[in-house]
């Protein structure tokens, strides 16, 4: 299976400004991008970044400046077989979340992200096109149905967990030991329990 | 399978003290139960509530004021048959999601929650015993390994959101249509996007 996997090469993670500095930010995001190819290279997919810049990970880069939803239906629309789309921030992907979504038979297959999000797709469908913007969940059930294509939805928690805010960083370390963990530990932070277990930093 | 669903009858949810008053959290809890009571009856469990004080739904109600903790692992130890724990607060909760945690094969099967928690197990050692403090999935994995259980993990979105605090309530609005989702959007709360979708309440 073709599947793009967006990244964001310039600014990344900007809702985690609180939490690290500008280069801490870039550099958990190619850690979580690495994880997530690490994910795929278990799997029967053939992934390709397309990314709106440079980036130095171990598959094809694709530029486009575009936004997010330009830039895949741009791919989407001279897709001539089926394409996936993985989100570059879902750092607790496993081999086999990813194999769930992909195995799934339906022309468009949904796997949600908390929020209200499309954290991973595959559109087997020529006529279904993404929105990511608002509740793209929702908006993306509607635009299958739309089309006339099937829709079928992935119960992942692996796949829901888009690091995107500081409580975030607390899932990437209870339930991952990849890249991204280690760089988040390396820089200080660790687990504190207030209830849901959160992140603190030392000093 | 026989399943328990523990259910603070008495100050529930107070983490959503900033979004509800007391009366509203409660009736919320009473409805996110019985949403789940709903879920659990279209699959072979049996539940029985276990609460800390008298609660009006359909199943066998056993009031134990004891922590959770401790009130779970009375039954553990007096169980002779393997015994599912459930959480009240899973208002996401299917019988599809469900159906996976009760089929799967180990000794020991554990849906993590956000933040580190366990929100849903199924308990097949005799000398498993829970402890819901802090980080509970790590713990629950350790817990079973100390007995010699094997371990396996349901990778479930839906099992794995349960309703603590005014973000959680996002979820609820997007992904059901049960009781709990009603009982908000009749108090006023209907979703907004800002990056993630959350909700906002109609003043």
């Amino acid at each position: 299976m073709r599947v793009l996997v967006p990244f964001d090469a310039r600014d990344p993670k900007t809702r985690l400004a609180p939490a690290l500095d500008a280069d801490e930010r870039r550099a958990l995001a190619v850690a979580m991008l690495r994880d997530v190819l690490d994910a795929l290279a278990a799997t029967d997919a053939d992934p390709e970044v397309l990314a709106t810049d440079d980036v130095d990970c171990p598959a094809p880069v694709t530029v486009d400046d575009r936004s997010l939803t330009r830039a895949v239906n741009a791919a989407l629309a001279e897709a001539a077989a089926p394409v996936a789309v993985v989100m570059a921030d879902l750092a607790l992907a496993t081999p086999a979340a990813l194999s769930r979504l992909f195995d799934a038979d339906a022309e468009v297959v949904l796997a949600p992200g908390l929020g209200g999000g499309t954290n991973a797709l595959v559109a087997r469908h020529p006529d279904f096109r993404v929105d990511y913007h608002g509740c793209s969940y929702r908006d993306h059930r509607e635009a299958a149905a739309a089309v006339g294509a099937t829709v079928e939805t992935v119960d992942s928690f692996r796949l829901a967990v888009d690091v995107d805010g500081r409580g975030d960083l607390a899932e990437v370390l209870v339930h991952t030991d990849g890249r991204a963990a280690r760089r988040l530990r390396g820089a200080g932070f660790e687990l504190v329990t207030d209830g849901r277990v959160t992140v603190s930093r030392r000093e």
